[in-house]
């Protein structure tokens, strides 16, 4: 790319911009032709989308120190972006600015297995670490359905789930430490390989912050024993409704699975047809269940879960026994359900995948809401979602090229999202706020909350010039008002 | 009491504070009488003191929220205090002021099995919610050394572990949310019933940050799964090095056991005195070594485990295998470990009970290490400790009364943790820094990392009124100018 790339209006201030840019990280690492810019306009939210004026690729920490000098000395935003598989826009340049894009910091730092953490640098993708650890015994726990493609920052800005959440928890119950650059460009060790610290846990703090703290630019993470076997079993039902009763019943019986995942009807054709698994296609819902750890237990917990499926009307298709989570007919089922959302881009040109919660017992309610939704707004959705946190996935299926059907997916997104509040749930298991839902935090939280949110923030990125209007809106007077730093001292 | 009581110099100051607060909370829960203040002077750690101006005993969060307000409008400082076990300082009134006693907000308001959580006020004492829990399936995992005593609240401003750490986490993988009054007197909920959370995670900041950020006035506790039965056993070793390094076996094994305790020669002679538990009074030391889960590996598990003990030349004295932790060979095994600093207030006049982690290969290493400190301060160590963990609780013995003895228990402490630190672990496991320990903060952390701490500390208590001179330093302009927020702005 050549310095005669096409530039903004104001010609000169953006090319001393990008010279300063360019004299950081070199001409071989930054964007700024508009073709080339454009695939950084959204990530996997699609219905918001902002160009950048350039995209720097950094190589060190010291590349992303002097970027966020040069941001700050000429005053423009920076938000920092993995591999875009962000549901949410959490990686949309809203005011434009620099986007820092770190998925050329990659490397694998350190394992060790003794110890159980490894070290990566923030654009290494959740599934190399995960290729990296075969055999050593451990694992790193959080597996988005992304994995394949996501990258370990990204998991870390917006506290990333999966289907093993289950059991195992976020990715903050996962992350010992970060390396962080500030919004002022001082770097900052948060945290470290020993599993606790004194001090103000800070790396909590930073673990789903969605990058408005600053740019991460090494992560500690936690590694967890490899079970020594497990079981996981295709349950498949006439309906969503039967399919989680059996998911309340499995938890009720005192089974703590792995994994408890749904796909409805669309969802099993969908993705019969793209992958061939053998998913019984009438079936009405079918649920993936898993349960490992000590090899004696698997057994029977197996037929607890059989008998829970026997008692709401489902049969159990197809039981594997495993002892890895390497052998091929584990590995297929889990691709089945990962590549999902892939199986959907084959039958419909636009989805939106959204992302609620309700408590597990209200399952049944909001999907008989989102059938309403579906049919008031003339909008299809397919569901698959982490049954056994409540946490759902609708995917409403569109055509991003029609206004209306734009219009009608927001408006059918919002009123499910304001139901699973009223169901006593939240706006977001995993995917984070990002631009999308800033919108319904006021709905979630008190000003009184959401001012303590605003003045940790601000102690940190005082400007707003890090992701800006990202989780919080940025700079509003009325919670920098209402902030209880500015309150106490007023 | 009544309103003539022994008053501080500015008499007429002191008195309008004094009627402000008894119209608050009314006379029968204020205490300003100095031999009544007295009890206040320090907590478990006794090696400073100092009398507070007046101790409040609110009933409620209103009470709070208004004793904040007069503190404010009279510009005093306050400090929370639970049941005074902190063995860090952490409740020490470093200058002055009120203290908020909150052992009469002492109520479980909710019990939710289903749910698997609880809300407690944060004067209720550790066990008795252990206690309200029987029969219920579950129980709240934190179980400090001081449970019988130790109040949740103080759990959480600690972030206090226990023997079961090593299997379940220390108190923040159990508190899912808290209702907080900041030092504004403003009420901020801070998390929730739910399990995750849209938003900052200041739960996660809130818990340890031993009274900085505010006075929590409610604790959403998550209660934990009983486990089908578990075995205890109890093994006995010629010295503390073979105990030790059979810690290390245990792990290297792949057995993840629930607790994992050492006491040495010392500690066991000082246990057996005062409880006559059995314990063999020759052996250079004793574990208590316990796994839990599903039933049917638990035989297999502590199969294990005996032949680790053998293999390091220790045996396995006792052996109980347990279907719950309510049956009498079970507490009264555990009743002993947990008494062990009462056992020692039979043999020294003081203590000092110290609190450092180590990588836990480093085992061996700080014991020698203290062996020699031993030797040259002329102090006698007991050792009782998280061995799982790497957390060590030297317990220092000696004679307040005498300044000579008091000076080498300081420098003693001092060189242990420094120790600590040198071979990659920290000063504070899970007592907390408190005002015992501030001065090592530097020596874990650099000016950068202090100053991201002291930005998030002042947004919610810029004025430093709430709990001064605790865990970072209140206040000192070369941390405040250094903070990352004035930094950026400036």
């Amino acid at each position: 790319m050549s310095a005669t790339a096409a530039q903004p209006a104001t010609a000169s201030t953006a090319s001393r911009l990008l010279a300063d840019l360019r004299a950081v990280v070199g001409p071989e690492n930054i964007l700024n032709h508009h073709d080339e810019l454009l695939v950084y306009e959204c990530d996997g939210y699609v219905i918001e989308k902002k160009v950048p004026d350039v995209v720097v690729f950094p190589t060190s920490t010291e590349h992303v120190v002097a970027i966020v000098k040069v941001c700050n000395a000429h005053d423009v935003p920076f938000v920092p972006r993995g591999a875009g598989t962000s549901l949410a826009g959490g990686t949309l340049p809203v005011g434009g600015g620099v986007m820092i894009c770190l998925t050329r910091m990659k490397r694998i730092l350190e394992i060790n297995a003794r110890d159980r953490y490894a070290i990566v640098e923030p654009g290494a993708v959740n599934v190399w670490l995960t290729r990296a650890l075969a055999g050593t015994g451990v694992h790193f726990a959080p597996d988005p359905s992304s994995q394949t493609a996501c990258t370990i920052g990204g998991n870390v800005a917006t506290n990333a789930g999966g289907p093993h959440t289950l059991k195992y928890g976020v990715t903050v119950n996962h992350v010992r430490g970060v390396e962080i650059v500030l919004p002022d460009a001082s770097v900052v060790q948060i945290g470290g390989v020993a599993e606790d610290d004194p001090g103000y846990d800070l790396t909590g703090l930073v673990v789903g912050s969605e990058g408005t703290f600053g740019i991460v630019t090494k992560v500690i993470v936690g590694l967890t024993r490899n079970p020594e076997g497990g079981r996981t079993l295709l349950g498949v039902f006439d309906s969503v409704e039967s399919a989680t009763e059996a998911v309340s019943g499995i938890i009720a019986a005192g089974i703590v699975p792995a994994a408890l995942e749904m796909l409805d009807n669309i969802m099993v054709r969908a993705v019969e047809d793209a992958f061939h698994f053998g998913f019984p296609v009438e079936a009405g819902a079918v649920l993936i269940m898993e349960v490992d750890g000590v090899e004696a237990a698997m057994d029977r917990e197996a037929q607890a879960i059989t008998e829970v499926v026997h008692a709401h009307g489902g049969k159990v298709d197809k039981a594997i026994a495993w002892r890895t989570r390497k052998e091929p007919e584990y590995m297929a089922i889990w691709k089945s359900r990962k590549s999902a959302f892939g199986a959907i881009g084959r039958v419909s040109p636009t989805f939106c995948t959204q992302d609620g919660v309700v408590p597990r017992t209200m399952l049944p309610n909001i999907l008989r809401f989102m059938e309403g939704v579906s049919k008031r707004y003339d909008i299809r959705i397919a569901n698959v979602f982490h049954a056994g946190d409540g946490n759902i996935h609708p995917i409403l299926m569109f055509d991003e090229r029609d206004p209306d059907q734009v219009k009608r997916v927001l408006e059918a997104s919002h009123e499910i999202l304001e139901e699973c509040i009223r169901l006593g749930g939240s706006v977001t298991g995993e995917h984070g706020i990002g631009v999308e839902k800033m919108a319904m935090m006021p709905k979630l939280f008190t000003p009184d909350d959401l001012a303590a949110m605003a003045a940790v923030r601000d102690a940190f990125n005082p400007d707003g010039r890090c992701s800006p209007s990202k989780l919080l809106p940025t700079g509003g007077h009325c919670i920098e008002r209402a902030s209880p730093g500015r309150r106490a001292s007023a």
